[in-house]
């Protein structure tokens, strides 16, 4: 499973005392090849983790021989010290896998502000452990490293005709996308070059990782990567890779959102009846992240008139008095009026369906959320991350 | 005080029934003139209640006898049916004042969606009660009549030289502004006509009501309205006039934040150092607005990263490693780093001050704000509003 389906690639997770609770807290997923090609996308936040700003320089030439991270610490603002940490552990990392520190990638998670000597010291002495501890089979206690506040690992995989592609994904705050969103490493074994991977890749995240909005809050960590090896000697067709690709994407998106800090509902928002896709993504990003809307569902409440106050504050094309809204399956609202009594709809199901039909156009999107509770206001109000 | 502190006006406020509570739910204000000039400012969300959609053509003519205002139903998304509601509301006005429809403005504020049979006669007999008990003494009445979720009424005023301006305020959620937000009624006995009142009233909601972003959920029914009886004679001069219309906005303003729903923090975000205002006010929005900083201020956590984060989301102009960010005096982030220990911060007050310094430039803009709560999800989750 996870980053060690795929042939050509080892794996290890190991406790480098970075998390007080002694669980683990440093990955590496190293690409054995024969091929060593990489792509990756990352937030668009313009305020940047130290592990972003170099993974983004190092990504340049498609080649990616390793990935180190740590889960405990998001090195993010933490000076010249910070970026001298991560390029320490890419070098550390070349130097004991014999091959160029600009060819191994840095992902950081848990605390802003949070990296100093210790941590420097613990993320050294943790990536050499790991990287002694490589395995064919260490995909499983590599996603285990790299969780923060999730309660369990996330892991997917997908197969091809002769290849296979798989993946390990963590995040469960500040989730919602600039383009991509989390740390995700994702392997192949498929025989791809850096900019068919690239492109495929983007079409991967633009609908899935892109469109999960969990709380509205963008990262200053994130990053999705994705790794050939060749191993398998396969050249398969852009659309079937892209395809499944996509999928794993899809399974480890909707694993992020149901681990959701605090969240008591997985919301699917289709959007529908709109003249282009980014209206549809618009309006219902703008109903994602509405806390009104988002409380009412906590409440188990089909709260319409949330929905089109949300609708409301964005540009796309629409009229309210035509707009239909149901959760899931009853239309509460018909042509922008009430219709069907809120006494129908059964909101208590965890997985929970709102349908925007705005009667525009041809266009729809999908976009994941999670409801507003008392646990997410917990949660992030009782420890700093 | 309040709408009444002003000569030449008389307001009300009664028991209609629209409120389960009993409590009072329908208010009458009107202007005796001589002079009867308004100007209104209403929400920029698209998805506009009945009364909005009557009272913008209404204002049209700078014309103002009247304004009824009910809680307990937002007569939005009622269809024609609502808006019906609205006109015969602004007729029976008319009728029993002997005035021109045309001259009434309506304001509502509650459930959207609600608005039947029911909702339309209690209305219409709330304002015929409230015309037969209007008092040159009735604003106290009149601001507790528009209170929803609310615990107190908001009521203001500043005295000119010879003239008064006065007001009253409703508003505990929804609270971010398009171009108003809110339920405002503002009285004065100024003798200014409705082009000298609209540039006053614009001048005067941008920085005060505008700038009030309490939980980024906009309204569909907020309207801030201003009233001219040139009762006192005196045509003051404009910058004074608008200033001390200012001081009314702004007290109402900061009421309006010390009650928002379930808060425990009121916060003030000034930024600073901004090549222009709309900078300042898109970063201290983009602040304002993020969950994660508001739950950590809830929390009494002076979590700095999640500021820099939220900067980071913006399309201002900053580079993050110059800014500095203080939390009620101790400046915690200083370029982009820590700076004092997060243990010197007190947040156990209930203001609360962010002071962001971008570094960039000589403007700046200041963001009322409030934390996410467990009350506030409690109050948005347990109740239909």
């Amino acid at each position: 499973m996870s980053v060690t389906a795929a042939r050509g690639f080892e794996a290890a997770g190991v406790a480098a005392g970075l998390k007080s609770t002694g669980k683990p807290d440093v990955a590496v997923v190293v690409n054995r090849g024969p091929r060593k090609a990489g792509a990756a996308v990352f937030t668009s936040n313009r305020a940047k983790a130290n592990p972003i700003l170099w993974s983004q320089t190092a990504i340049g030439d498609g080649v990616v021989e390793a990935v180190v991270l740590n889960s405990g610490g998001a090195n993010c603002f933490t000076g010249s010290f910070g970026f001298q940490t991560t390029h320490q552990t890419a070098e550390k990392t070349a130097e004991l896998l014999g091959v160029s520190a600009g060819d191994v990638l840095v992902c950081s998670t848990g605390l802003i502000g949070a990296g100093d000597e210790v941590f420097r010291a613990k993320v050294l002495a943790g990536t050499e452990q790991a990287i002694a501890e490589l395995s064919p089979d260490g995909g499983a206690a590599a996603a285990e490293a790299i969780m923060t506040t999730d309660t369990r690992p996330k892991q997917a995989v997908a197969a091809g005709e002769g290849w296979t592609v798989g993946g390990m994904a963590k995040g469960a705050g500040m989730l919602a996308p600039g383009l991509a969103t989390m740390l995700v490493v994702l392997t192949t074994d498929a025989d791809l070059d850096a900019a068919a991977l690239d492109a495929a890749l983007r079409r991967a995240t633009r609908t899935t990782f892109d469109r999960l909005d969990s709380d509205g809050c963008m990262s200053t960590n994130d990053q999705v990567t994705l790794l050939a090896s060749g191993a398998s000697g396969i050249q398969p067709d852009p659309d079937d890779f892209a395809d499944r690709l996509t999928l794993v994407c899809a399974d480890l998106s909707a694993q992020l959102q149901q681990d959701a800090e605090g969240a008591s509902h997985d919301i699917t928002i289709d959007v529908v009846g709109a003249v282009d896709e980014d209206d549809a993504v618009e309006v219902g990003r703008a109903v994602a992240r509405n806390n009104l809307f988002k409380a009412a569902i906590f409440g188990n409440d089909p709260n319409w008139g949330r929905v089109l106050a949300a609708i409301g504050t964005t540009s796309a094309a629409f009229d309210p008095y035509d707009v239909d809204v149901s959760f899931n399956g009853v239309r509460v609202c018909t042509a922008g009026g009430p219709d069907r009594p809120r006494e129908e709809v059964d909101l208590t199901p965890r997985a929970t369906g709102i349908l925007i039909d705005l009667k525009r156009g041809e266009h729809s999107a999908r976009i994941l959320t999670n409801d507003l509770t008392h646990d997410y206001v917990h949660e992030n109000s009782a420890y700093s991350s």
